[in-house]
């Protein structure tokens, strides 16, 4: 008989796009993955409604003594790993929706110019400071991604759109998943840029 | 002029004794600092004070997701480390008042002998699964660690170890401390166990 070789599954890399968090993962994940012989499948979520909704907590940067902890985190994460950040925390995030719908509708209708526009958004944020609830600064992300004859504001307003994200949220509850970012390697769970190197070990190791 | 060596300042350790990370944290904290030239100052706090209190947030492990990830994730830990846990964290809380009380009463009365009582505190709890809020646990905790002649029973029930107890909570909040294991090196704070590695790679490298 022979036997049937089966491709690994992809790393689960779950990420809001307003997470700086999830940005600096982004940056590193695809290398982590490539290593080990993995791809990774990108999905956007919503902290918004696993911290606030279901968790019952505040926007993380609004806790007590957690939010002056994270924010001076993300800064030396950032100094550290020499990673552009150009927006300061103490802003106030923008609204999530528009990226996080675009983006899931790509993935279905582009998926293979999806990532690109999911790194562009997060440049777009993060390096460029830029409002990603700008229907104008997500089509130029999709523009860099080579996505081209698409009219992005439709899309984000259109019941598809909002569906999608819906049950991608939906989904990633069910699973598990509460942060950004998140990463499910073969349902195990990791949260947190920081454990990275620990998801890099279990990959290596197959797990203790 | 002669220079004046200026010792380097100790690492703040902070821990709740009812927190298993905080008890990993104290098995490897020393070790840390010895290959540093540093010492360790031993807090012990409260979580349910800062957490609860201040945080306005449910006990971690009542959190819905988030609980049951730091569950797997703390067992994660024990294993890959092989870290002695006999103590399931399905378990109800135990109250940390009488350890805590009995540890600073210990820190100012026989400061070179207590942290020794908080090695085996932790030990009792989560290697043995013993309930350290039991005053004959918390003896054994002592007479272990070579302190004699001591009533722990009214040692913790006395105003001034309440009151040693409160400062100490109260101290660490003003500091930022939210969490267990937490650290502060040169004022600079890290928080989880899975941080201890930056915090080595600071210490080595003088921050970023």
């Amino acid at each position: 008989m022979n036997q049937v070789a089966v491709a690994p599954r992809a790393i689960d890399f779950y990420f809001d796009f307003v997470s700086p968090f999830g940005y600096f993962a982004s940056l590193r994940i695809e290398d982590l993955a490539v290593r080990h012989g993995r791809t990774v499948n990108w999905h956007s979520m919503l902290i918004g409604v696993s911290v606030i909704k279901v968790m019952g907590m505040k926007p993380l940067l609004e806790i007590p003594l957690k939010g002056i902890y994270i924010r001076r985190d993300a800064l030396r994460y950032a100094r550290r790993r020499s990673v552009p950040l150009r927006r300061s925390l103490d802003e106030p995030t923008v609204d999530p929706l528009p990226a996080g719908r675009a983006y899931h509708w790509l993935k279905q209708h582009h998926p293979t110019k999806a990532v690109d526009f999911a790194r562009n958004v997060f440049a777009a944020h993060w390096e460029h400071n830029k409002d990603i609830s700008d229907i104008t600064v997500l089509s130029d992300a999709a523009l860099d991604a080579g996505i081209e004859d698409i009219e992005l504001g439709h899309i984000i307003a259109s019941d598809s759109a909002k569906q999608l994200l819906r049950s991608a949220v939906e989904m990633s509850l069910e699973r598990g998943v509460f942060g950004s970012p998140f990463f499910l390697v073969d349902d195990e769970p990791f949260f947190g840029v920081e454990k990275m190197e620990l998801l890099d070990e279990w990959l290596g190791t197959g797990g203790w």
